[in-house]
């Protein structure tokens, strides 16, 4: 199981960490999660730069591909060069993005007649791609999925790991992020360390 | 206005990033955001590493000082030469944490009959520094506070941004990374203009 988390200058930081640290919950044998981008080393929307653990080719051979979010995302959706790099095949991969990063499934022409959301500031230029721009934190279409709004990165991750894993280590690690006392309590003690223990103790699907 | 992120190795990923990431967020004049360490680089939980902005004596001078979470908290708030390099001070300091980050405020002396919380994983060892644990999302006792299950990150940063920059600011921050239609909706589009605008833009307190 592979996951490609795709990154570009101007990312978004908590779009790229939140998905990261969420996919990482889940200690299952196989399961890798990389960041992957144009260069070395991208730089966030707030200045943090961040090590890549590859290329953005990985994406085309990954099992899923997640777009993030930024201005880059958004300079990146009208560049015919970048978009170009892209084989992705929707037969085979589960594809989505979170906020302004559904412009990139758009232009590579993966919301063709598929509803979508996307961040406020995206809405317009996702439309004008035909896209049929629904308000909802979530839309998954198939194999294609997009989220809107930084913490609807909850729906995202959760809907790859109930397809791979389950939906109670989907339930497991998204409530292992709650508030204390809105969504996870002290009582939820054995099943959080349930998480964290060894690969064996999960009850993978 | 400087806030300092102490963060050590195997912190949790979400715990660093989204503080950083929602303090990021009013471009104010004379708001630093810095992450600090003990070394030039820090290895998150999941393995990402990332280069400090400053070391950790830069949280002395702070006005505001939180101290981020994981494993890696937990070791430090055992360790006295470790501890020993901290002189903050409550009266002219906003100090909070994150989840087990309570632990080393605790190791600090900054929680005595005081309430507090913390992550599941660390309720019996800051019940063990004679905290009074309560199973709440945040907690503020004067200018100490504790938040606890990593999306409370909310709270806590709002905490501060509320207190320097006032209630309208903190309030539209939280908005912009709710997942939309739960808590963000399109039509919020100029809000989310005008917090990404040019510092005259905002009224700040």
């Amino acid at each position: 199981m592979k996951i490609a988390i795709v990154t570009y200058d101007d990312f978004t930081d908590i779009d790229v960490f939140f998905m990261w640290d969420l996919l990482n919950r889940p200690r299952v044998a196989d399961w890798s999660v990389r960041i992957v981008g144009e260069a070395e080393w991208h730089r966030s929307r707030s200045g943090l730069p961040i090590p890549m653990h590859g290329r953005i080719e990985e994406a085309n051979e990954a099992d899923v591909v997640l777009f993030t979010s930024g201005p880059g995302a958004r300079r990146k959706a009208v560049e015919p060069a970048y978009l170009n790099r892209f084989r992705l095949d929707t037969d085979r991969q589960m594809v989505g993005s979170i906020c302004s990063g559904a412009l990139i499934l758009a232009a590579l022409g993966l919301l063709k007649g598929k509803r979508a959301t996307t961040y406020p500031t995206s809405v317009k230029q996702l439309r004008e791609f035909g896209v049929d721009v629904v308000e909802k934190p979530f839309v998954a279409e198939g194999n294609v999925a997009t989220a809107a709004g930084c913490l609807a990165s909850q729906y995202l991750c959760g809907w790859i790991i109930e397809r791979h894993l389950g939906a109670s280590i989907r339930d497991l690690v998204i409530k292992s992020v709650q508030p204390v006392g809105e969504g996870m309590s002290f009582a939820d003690l054995p099943a959080i360390q349930a998480l964290y223990a060894p690969i064996e103790a999960l009850s993978a699907k």
